[in-house]
């Protein structure tokens, strides 16, 4: 991968004048990272925003345990799901009313996926069309909504969705980004072909949102899922988040119409009546500690723009590539994220055959990715607290292990 | 509702005689409780636990701000789920290895209900009965089930279920206690009865776990579920469990096989295969600091028979009862709750056209109940903090807002 063969000081010394010229340099203070580490696992589990400890402990001593049950109505407990939908929603490019926050990705992957699948109706429309590349449990739960309504499920390359959409397709679901290469998908592209052939669009943002522009209104996406523990920073498992698009939210019919959905869930009657709104994507009682977590940690984007962002991470991805061709010798590692800004994410995947042992040495010398069996290396970059000396340390570190120093 | 009436301080002393011969009564020093309200709302929101907000603190602060993606094994996140569930099981009388957490209970009933009907098999089983008078949320989950694998949904009250059960019936969905009146349904009767016509038996444990033997194993249950926010204090929205009896986990379909509960999860490989046991039930990653809360909340429990606790609660719910009828004019409230001992949960539930109003009074009294419209005041009595003089002061804090005064 050798190209330029700059010696390290001149690379040191960039990243230090490009950390000098970082908009969201002050925003790394905002985070638990003064332990010395290299972070680069933020696309598997975003740090911990240091003001959250404090809320949360808020939140227990005084929300659960001295208002207890009043906590529903005064600590805002009940409204939280589409009130932290509202807070996400600019992440995505939604304007308010359409996301709704809770349960997992997988849950609303069935959600989004039955739903689509009845948005677009019976009229021959027999076939799902899925990402073939996609984390696997998209396609474990596609398959399942594929079954329970009687459709067949179509996998392709992403690549390949514009061909193979159809009169026959009611749905298709696609990764914004692929979670092992980093590659970013043509979201604008692929919902433009699933409209052609009168199919309904439905994106997985957990690799997106939070990273770069997803702008889900202005592309007429019809549905869309993620999760909040990435990029978003929310903690470990903290809830996902479901969008319905404002025309599609009447006739979004759910396959978990619980309590929550109801128009009115207090009255208790045994009939179902869907709520209105972004709330009709809801389901049973949220998960309270793990939202009010995520809502804390959402403070860390108040006056950030996402388009900012995108420009760090897009930089910081670059200059990572620059380093390792830089310190590593050409044919030890492969990349497998694409070069071009408009097909990459905000990680690096690199792949090797000794990839489990090269990442247990980076994590035992400070630089925490991750790996994907058998052979690949994710980096992932977080804009809003990884940096360009970070970066530059990270090769470095590569390098130092590749060549078994 | 009088039958004796005796004088306050007389029931005083007999509360004190109790409460001193209470083998639980120490129990109630390990909850946040002294605020002096008498909380008669943990069938709604359990109180916290005393040592939740230390251990929390660890789980955010340390877990997720210092381990970060290390937690996930370092810190057992992953393996909690069925590691929570092993300290569930006890209370439920099931046997190590059946029981998972996660969810919300209404995503856990679908999981159920569709799993018990594919259980049963194709056979002309056509029908799911369900408990008519059950928490709303179970039924319209159930409508979903019903629709989504073509059955027929047919609502009958409990006490007629063993009348409706046939060979039509694929699966049997019925609550161990009404959230509303407090009767208790007769989980051994019916599991046998659904099991003579041949059919899969489905329990809601949300009212009873955690306040009386249920005892799954013994009586042969096939599927369960249930939340741990109410008896077992897991706090708001704590993840709710899944029960699968062991001789169906081979055969259990889950119609959400999300990733987690994929045989081999990291391989990331495109085809599905279920796990084995518990974690079959698993859908997507969990939500750990909700379930982390659980985890702390269930120590709690350490060394108490849920006999005794059983026990307790029907010392209590008489007690009550017998303080009402001495207090309260005969005719000013209507006891929807059973007498029998049999028949009853550990709630009590009482009715009167002005419920709202004196709820609303009883809680600026520091009695918290609570409502469920239009007319009935719910008093749940959970064994391990509410007390006998509670229990006195919250029927002569009644029998006051009664009377007007």
């Amino acid at each position: 991968m050798s190209e330029t063969l700059l010696p390290p000081r001149t690379l040191q010394a960039r990243a230090a004048e490009l950390d000098a010229a970082d908009p969201l340099a002050d925003r790394r203070d905002l985070f638990a990272l003064d332990d010395g580490v290299v972070y680069l696992d933020g696309n598997s589990l975003g740090a911990l925003p240091r003001h959250v400890p404090a809320r949360m402990a808020h939140v227990i001593g005084h929300e659960w345990g001295e208002l207890r049950i009043r906590s529903w109505d005064e600590s805002g407990w009940w409204t939280a799901p589409e009130r932290i939908g509202d807070r996400v929603a600019p992440l995505l490019g939604a304007a308010p009313g359409q996301v709704v926050v809770g349960d997992s990705t997988s849950v609303n992957v069935f959600k989004a996926l039955v739903g689509a699948v009845r948005l677009a109706g019976d009229d021959g429309r027999d076939e799902i069309v899925v990402d073939a590349t996609t984390f696997p449990t998209d396609g474990y739960i596609a398959e399942s909504a594929a079954r329970m309504t009687g459709r067949r499920l179509v996998p392709v390359a992403p690549g390949d969705v514009a061909g193979a959409v159809g009169p026959r397709t009611a749905a298709v679901l696609v990764n914004h980004v692929d979670y092992r290469t980093g590659r970013l998908h043509d979201l604008p592209g692929i919902t433009a072909a699933a409209h052609a052939a009168g199919a309904v669009a439905v994106w997985d943002l957990c690799h997106s949102a939070g990273a770069l522009p997803v702008d889900l209104d202005a592309h007429g996406v019809d549905l869309a899922v993620g999760c909040t523990y990435k990029y978003l920073n929310g903690g470990p498992g903290s809830p996902a988040y479901l969008y319905v698009a404002r025309r599609h939210q009447e006739r979004f019919d759910s396959p978990l119409p619980g309590w929550n959905s109801h128009a009115d869930p207090f009255a208790m009657t045994p009939g179902y009546a869907a709520a209105d709104g972004a709330r009709r994507g809801r389901v049973g009682t949220p998960d309270i500690l793990s939202m009010l977590a995520l809502e804390a940690s959402l403070d860390v984007w108040d006056g950030v723009p996402v388009p900012q962002v995108r420009a760090k991470s897009l930089a910081l991805t670059d200059f990572f590539l620059e380093c390792v061709r830089a310190y590593v010798p050409e044919g030890r590692l492969t990349r497998l994220t694409p070069a071009a800004h408009a097909e990459r994410g905000s990680q690096v995947a690199l792949s090797c055959d000794d990839a489990p042992a090269v990442m247990e040495q980076l994590v035992a010398r400070g630089v925490v990715g991750d790996l994907r069996r058998p052979d690949v290396l994710r980096f992932g970059f977080t804009p809003l607290y990884v940096g360009f000396a970070d970066t530059e340390r990270a090769a470095r570190v590569l390098a130092e292990v590749c060549a078994g120093r």
